[in-house]
């Protein structure tokens, strides 16, 4: 599936050799910790501020201690990693700027909204498989308090949340990817387009998405000629339990059933009957923690032997939404196969 | 450069064939072009607000018809273009979102600030050099009004600007990369760190930015292991005059003088004379349409042999601003030569 092979609409590449996720690195919030994968994160703070001062700062905090604990458990340092691919959902990615420069590393600032850690993961493996970086790291993160306060409201303001909201986790992801090492592989990705069907909703952000991962998976199938079967489970970001009703619907009406293999990991990430999170989790951070915590952990010991990892994005900013813009989605596929 | 001769510190990679720029599109606003490249530009617009009813809406505008300018000029349809590689300044990328999402192509959303060019010509480049892609879309933007209202003050309020401050550039700049044609081509890039000298001071971007820029410089001519002039010109993003100082007395002190060939985008755009912009133009647009309206011509007609194409980025938002954090600063380098 690589250049020559490509055909006019393909989106995918694949990777020969694949490219090995050594290593993750998860950290959480209070109420993250609480829920079904409490015990599987690195990492949980009870402090919503990890020590300092803001949201924004917290954010960038759990960047760091992220990727602290990724390249702990790779046994690496930050001058044996090339690129970092990092983003967040702040505006000018505040987060992750703050988050990272210490590391004093190459970086690649990104933004796909919630599906950035897929964007990164693509990215990463790019670079990697064509011989431009041994290691590179792959961050992102979001964090309740910050991203209230950028896309919402204040959080004293207490407003009411509809049944079809989700609640931001508050999350960080690193991961280390390499030529080798590790019992996991990146096999190929699929790059998403943008997918608008010109909702407006942002409080019902499954159904902005739910069109774009739609989208992703139906050309990933496609372009890999494979069936849903062929995935031990294809896992979407945070389109919570809204957006997993009209994803099985729209690829339904594509020919595929995806019902018995789809997870979400804002479905997981929270306990809706004791959390009262409504529609489930979202952010960048959302499916990045999960994927270090619970599905990397399950690849690597071969309890899933090849998943398609699926973070989806709504690309909003508070300026669009109050213009009366439409909220277009976007996700990033990217397969992995134990090894 | 590539993998196997990296070493620990390098930052550059080389493209073996080059990768090729076959086409670009620049379109500004009535400002740029009254300034001294004004009849390079391929669209001046006198209206603003390009026919729409906000500065976001406009930008993104610009964004439509500098992609529409490049495609025409290189004879090629969307369809043809398998990744597109673009960011501008405005949180969550929404002049890029809106901007591109008619075109239906596999998105890969960039945040440098205003090295954000820089970043996806890059990126661009490694996507095409690894056969990943035949083609590639690398576009940016900013607008004078949306900056403004995004990171300072609303237009109405009339502050005072002091004479450090740069005036951001209504321009977008889209470049359509190849594995052939044209007589451009991209040879290697170097992909900048973040670089925090604590300067605070968001009305002195050029002091931002420069360290960041002497960081990239300084590592491109010991990557490839090259003196300034090695390259016709070493052509910053949007230093403007002040950081221009800065960044020829920090070269200085690592032994490097760049003063006879360095070129800055800011400083070209504008006619301080006579337009009132203080140290310079600035944004993401700045440096892209200098590429395309000014420089590109030059080494497609042989008159400029080699450059370093530096743009450079100020990592702050209004929320970190206003927090009392630093102006931290990144700059992604690109060589391109003539062929």
């Amino acid at each position: 599936m690589k250049n020559e092979k490509l055909q006019a609409g393909q989106q995918s590449v694949s990777f020969a050799q694949g490219v090995h996720i050594l290593s993750s690195g998860t950290v959480v919030g209070e109420k993250e910790g609480q829920g079904p994968l409490g015990n599987l994160f690195d990492l949980v703070s009870n402090d919503p501020a990890f020590g300092e001062d803001n949201w924004e700062k917290a954010e960038s905090t759990m960047q760091k201690e992220a990727i602290q604990m990724a390249l702990g458990k790779a046994k690496m340092n930050p001058a044996q990693i090339r690129y970092l691919f990092g983003g967040d959902l702040l505006g000018q990615l505040i987060a992750t700027s703050f988050g990272v420069e210490d590391l004093n590393l190459p970086l690649f600032g990104l933004y796909g909204a919630c599906s950035t850690c897929g964007e990164s993961l693509s990215l990463g493996a790019m670079a990697v498989s064509a011989g431009y970086a041994d290691y590179v790291l792959a961050v992102t993160s979001s964090h309740f308090g910050s991203a209230e306060k950028q896309f919402r409201f204040p959080l004293a303001y207490g407003n009411q949340r509809p049944l079809s909201a989700t609640w931001t986790v508050t999350g960080a992801g690193a991961f280390v990817l390499g030529t080798k090492g590790g019992h996991a592989r990146i096999t190929g990705v699929t790059t998403g387009k943008i997918v608008d069907f010109g909702v407006k909703d942002s409080m019902n952000m499954g159904a902005c998405m739910a069109p774009a991962a739609c989208d992703t998976i139906y050309q990933n199938l496609m372009d890999f000629n494979r069936q849903p079967q062929d995935y031990d489970r294809i896992i979407t970001g945070d389109l919570g339990s809204v957006g997993q009703t009209i994803l099985i619907d729209l690829l339904k009406e594509k020919g595929f059933d995806i019902s018995r293999v789809h997870m979400d990991c804002g479905i997981e990430i929270y306990d809706e009957a004791t959390q009262d999170t409504h529609a489930g989790g979202s952010g960048c951070g959302c499916s990045a923690v999960t994927l270090g915590a619970k599905i990397l952990p399950e690849l690597e010991k071969g309890a899933l032997k090849r998943v398609l990892f699926v973070p989806t994005g709504a690309l909003l900013s508070p300026v669009s939404f109050n213009e009366g813009q439409s909220v277009p989605g976007i996700a990033h596929g990217v397969v992995i196969e134990h090894c």
